[in-house]
């Protein structure tokens, strides 16, 4: 049943037309990556690429465990440009262009003559440098300088960022890997091997696809590198501040973990860059180990809004069915992640099941990560709150921020997919595109408002008459699916979650697709401690919450939603136009003075319940949110 | 209204008969104080006393806020004397009483030639004392060490831990004050005022209950003593770790304080020594300010369970109706604490609402901090666990071990109160005492099996007729009390929680009170989000929860209780006799590899909820509880 023909277009080669993600995509390539290189430059980023002798005072203090964010500063830039490149792929821009030119000009001349470039270690201690992998991100760093440097390269042709990068890779190769005199080292916070197939997609060189599979294989291998390395450094291995391997998915070779454990970001990352190479090498027990690893995050560890790691102190994973709503950690930067994985893992199996995730990641825990206006953030992203929770403006970690602008600016990228055989759409939205298949250019525009509408048109215009397949995504929340070709209806036959359209198409052809959206309750696994007796509500490919500004009158909390309560999808102007969903519902009503514990049950009065997508919380002034209501009896 | 005449039975003169309390004191006594004497060896707790030079390293390694546990020793030995003591009055032993001695021995060879007395001082840092009231916890050490002096002389007759309190005092008298040279501090974890007025109460030396006001008045004044005293340590005031003086009740003049803030334990000693200076002085304005805190406390900031303070970071408070239940603080200390307050305030004016709270704490969030076998113990008390929880053997911060057991050890001191006009009886469950009544000794003799049952029978044996009033507690939990007088029907017209029977009282009187104890649904004001649609159970005095030993086949948080399925009692063998409430409840039952998300609401099976008395739980194998049941639809 595995299907692997399909690849997707690039982002460049994709519009993206629809009023959603065109509004999206227009804040953050004229709001949001502008706004964030004036914060690299008013929090010293910028500058601290100048490598200024005598190295000025740490503006990150260490924490408790004495390690400070601003280490991995250099990735913060490296996502900057790839955000700021995908831009340009949208729209050149002199001034933006002049900006990573200045960057690249400082990374060129920060880089040693040995190839190593880190401007932290290269700066402050660069006696140091590769004996601390576990902790200080020199590997996260590179890979995230090597996407940068990709992107810049594909928007603009320019490849001194990539030369310069090339040959810090040599040095990396050099470094690492089981020839003698080599360390048998791998990251401790996985990003480069993704960065690396890109480079490898990119350039066709295989010795860096084989350094991303060298770096997966050797993860968690005995003896173990960072004890090993720890012991050099003359510390206690058993000292490591997280306590656990796990936290770094060390602690067993990637084939051999079944569990998704510790750091949802590195484990996201690790799962994509999997995912990568057991597509690339043909790796069925990489695959195999992707597989039961995706299992067990979507059965047990996702919330709704497909948000991951409930726990802060490890940002990451706890334990099956452990998905606390007030205090989830859920970060930005893990549902990105899990956009990347879903995405690789569907294009090593055409499986509705992957797209579905990717959706639910991306219009939910992902977007969420996001302000309405573009320039404020979330970190964590709990799925309730008293009103103690705040955007920030940028953030002692700023991984959240760029992750999501880099995700929105090639959104594109994730629509559509060709093979000889035909196209696939996997989200809808509004995009065009011309992917060549069997030889012949196939223009294909799809027209909808969706997620508001399911109400979806799909243009196919070859160049020539020519039969290939179309498949269309039928989404799992779409239950009721059906199409007309050229206003002929057709029988859709679902498998695996696409309906594949075969025949000679020819210009002028139309399809429509309608995805009925009603709105729906959604119960979780009775496993789900916190969600018994509670209910989430869903339209479409977005999870809602209700949030005081639209129900006055007390905490979000007081709401409670009667089983049999009908729910009514409702537009409103809110935010530039919103579907809301309303329900009559029933408001718990404390008396002044009520007491605190009662053996009446709180009176309640007639409300009306009024639920907006969740990724838009948060932006009015703070207030309570919930996404789990209260199936009480009244 | 108020009525201040009642004051409480000593421990010492009331028997507890009781099969509830009888079992708890025995285990205490025999079990529970031996154990604590051989952990504070064990430890080196004890031989931290004899000040060894070169003074050995530190035991409890300081933490990151550079403050080690260690530092208050002296008042876990002062504790521990206490509630020996307390056992010594039910039976002297001298086993017990040279082990007493030899601390003494110790503490005494300790003492500064001036009178200072502390062990961590004195052996470590002797040119800091009186340095940092705030963090260092001398005064509080003081105080405990103080009580367990008073105990001791109470116990035995014998002084000379007492003599060398008195000159430790005198220490304390000269260097805090308004005088001139003295320094206007006070203590930075309030204690010493409740020991200092029950040193005043035993030797009648006013100075130490002016030393007592004194404390309590210049608390949280302006200038800052602790502001003061920081600079002079060269430190920044603003850098206090617990960000706040809320976090130690310092932020304003006592009796400018309207809202419960920051630790609990603190805040408790606080409240009770207030209260305590209100009714020594006939200070109204600090009753109004103990009042004002007891309604805040009592109507937005108390768990069912009586347990206080949500948060772990400050050990404390948060902000009214925030009371997360798996996550729960709730520490031990603070609900013996509460039981102080609530007997202070009681005696203060004698309303049952008082009562009804000391009587909550005791039966639950006080009790269950010790374990069934009486050696392991709750520090933190949570309403919900997934089977995360253990009860230790001991603790770090040992404190809560020896408040239960001072507590428990002299239990008999909060059934019964005397005055001129006749006696109180606050609550039930056997004793017996013999209280002087308008110079005559009246033999007052309580039978029940109280709290598994509420019939009650009370002898009242003067030693000659003589006419006073009974006044009874009724619980507000009962709603249709009824009583005979020597099996008459009487009529009982409680006001303010008691029902006074008046009338000329014979040898051989006697009243049967019946007590109805339904099990009964609590429901929690809307504004505690945590418990929206959800349920706790109640019989008597006792909170209930659903532990997974007696609900097997899953997490007890997938059992649900429809709102109309009926409660029953039952007695069971189980933990030597106990009362379970048992109800026809759903069971959500996942079925293999259920979603974790669906739009199907979870199958359920029919289930009997089977719920143990709250502070039972956590005595067998680890496994998931919790106390508020969701009333979830089915």
């Amino acid at each position: 049943m595995t299907d692997r023909s399909y690849s997707p277009l690039p982002f460049a080669d994709v519009a993206v037309t629809g009023p959603f993600w065109r509004e999206r995509l227009d804040t953050v390539l004229t709001r949001t990556i502008p706004s964030q290189h004036a914060k690299l430059k008013e929090t010293g980023i910028l500058a601290s690429l100048k490598l200024p002798k005598p190295v000025p005072p740490l503006t990150i203090p260490r924490n408790k465990h004495n390690f400070t964010t601003q280490i991995f500063w250099d990735s913060d830039i490296g996502k900057w440009i790839e955000a700021a490149s995908y831009a340009l792929s949208h729209r050149r821009d002199a001034d933006i262009e002049a900006k990573i030119d200045a960057i690249v000009d400082d990374l060129a001349r920060a880089q040693s003559s040995d190839g190593y470039l880190n401007c932290w270690y290269n700066g402050r201690e660069p006696d140091k440098r590769w004996t601390n992998l576990r902790d200080n991100h020199e590997l996260y760093n590179a890979g995230h300088l090597l996407e940068g440097a990709i992107a810049y390269f594909r928007a603009t042709g320019r490849r001194r960022f990539l030369d310069v990068m090339e040959r810090y890779l040599d040095h990396i190769a050099a470094t690492f890997g089981r020839s003698p005199g080599q360390k048998r080292g791998y990251d401790g916070h996985q990003e480069i091997e993704l960065a690396l197939v890109k480079l490898y997609r990119l350039t066709g060189d295989r010795r860096r696809l084989d350094l991303a599979a060298y770096f997966i294989d050797e993860r968690g291998r005995q003896p173990h590198y960072f004890t090993e390395e720890a012991i050099a450094r003359g510390e206690d291995p058993a000292a490591f501040w997280a306590g656990t391997y796990e936290y770094n998915q060390s602690h067993l070779p990637v084939r051999e973990q079944t569990k998704m454990v510790g750091h949802a970001v590195r484990a996201m990352y690790m799962a994509s860059a999997m995912a990568d190479l057991a597509l690339e090498l043909g790796d069925a027990r990489l695959k195999r180990a992707c597989e039961a690893l995706w299992r067990d995050v979507t059965t047990a560890q996702m919330y709704v809004t497909a948000g991951l790691g409930p726990k802060e102190s490890n940002e990451g994973f706890t334990e099956p069915y452990d998905l606390p709503n007030e205090t989830a950690y859920a970060e930005t930067c893990a549902s990105v992640a899990l956009v990347f994985w879903a995405q690789r893992m569907l294009h090593l199996d055409l499986d509705g099941a992957y797209a579905d995730v990717m959706e639910r990641a991306l219009y939910n825990g992902a977007l969420s990560g996001l302000s309405r206006e573009g320039t404020d953030y979330f970190y964590a992203n709990p799925l309730e709150s008293r009103g103690q929770h705040r955007r920030w403006a940028w953030h002692i970690c700023p991984c959240c921020t760029m992750n999501v602008s880099r995700l929105v600016a090639s959104i594109g990228g994730y629509f559509v997919s060709s093979s000889d055989a035909g196209v696939a759409v996997h989200l809808y939205g509004g995009f065009s595109a011309s992917p060549t298949i069997q030889g012949k250019r196939v223009a294909i525009k799809e027209t909808s408002d969706y997620p508001w509408s399911g109400d979806i048109r799909i243009a196919v215009d070859p160049e020539a008459p020519s039969t290939f397949e179309l498949r269309l995504r039928i989404p799992g929340w779409a239950k009721t699916a059906s199409a007309t070709v050229n206003g002929e209806p057709i029988a859709l036959r679902p498998e695996r979650g696409y309906a594949a359209i075969s025949r000679r198409w020819s210009a002028g052809d139309v399809v429509a697709l309608d995805l009925p959206m009603p709105p729906e309750r959604l119960y979780a696994h009775p496993n789900v401690r916190m969600n018994v007796g509670r209910v989430a509500l869903r339209r479409g490919p977005l999870i809602y919450c209700v949030e005081e500004a639209d129900n006055p009158g007390g905490p979000a909390q007081r709401l409670t939603l009667p089983r049999e309560a009908p729910l009514k999808a409702e537009r409103a102007d809110l935010f530039g136009g919103v579907t809301m969903l309303k329900a009559p519902a029933k408001a718990l009503a404390p008396s002044d003075g009520a007491a605190l514990y009662s053996t009446t049950p709180p009176a309640t009065r007639d409300a009306t319940l009024a639920a907006i997508p969740y990724f838009l919380w948060a932006n009015r002034e703070p207030a309570s949110m919930q996404v789990w209501i209260a199936e009480a009896p009244t």
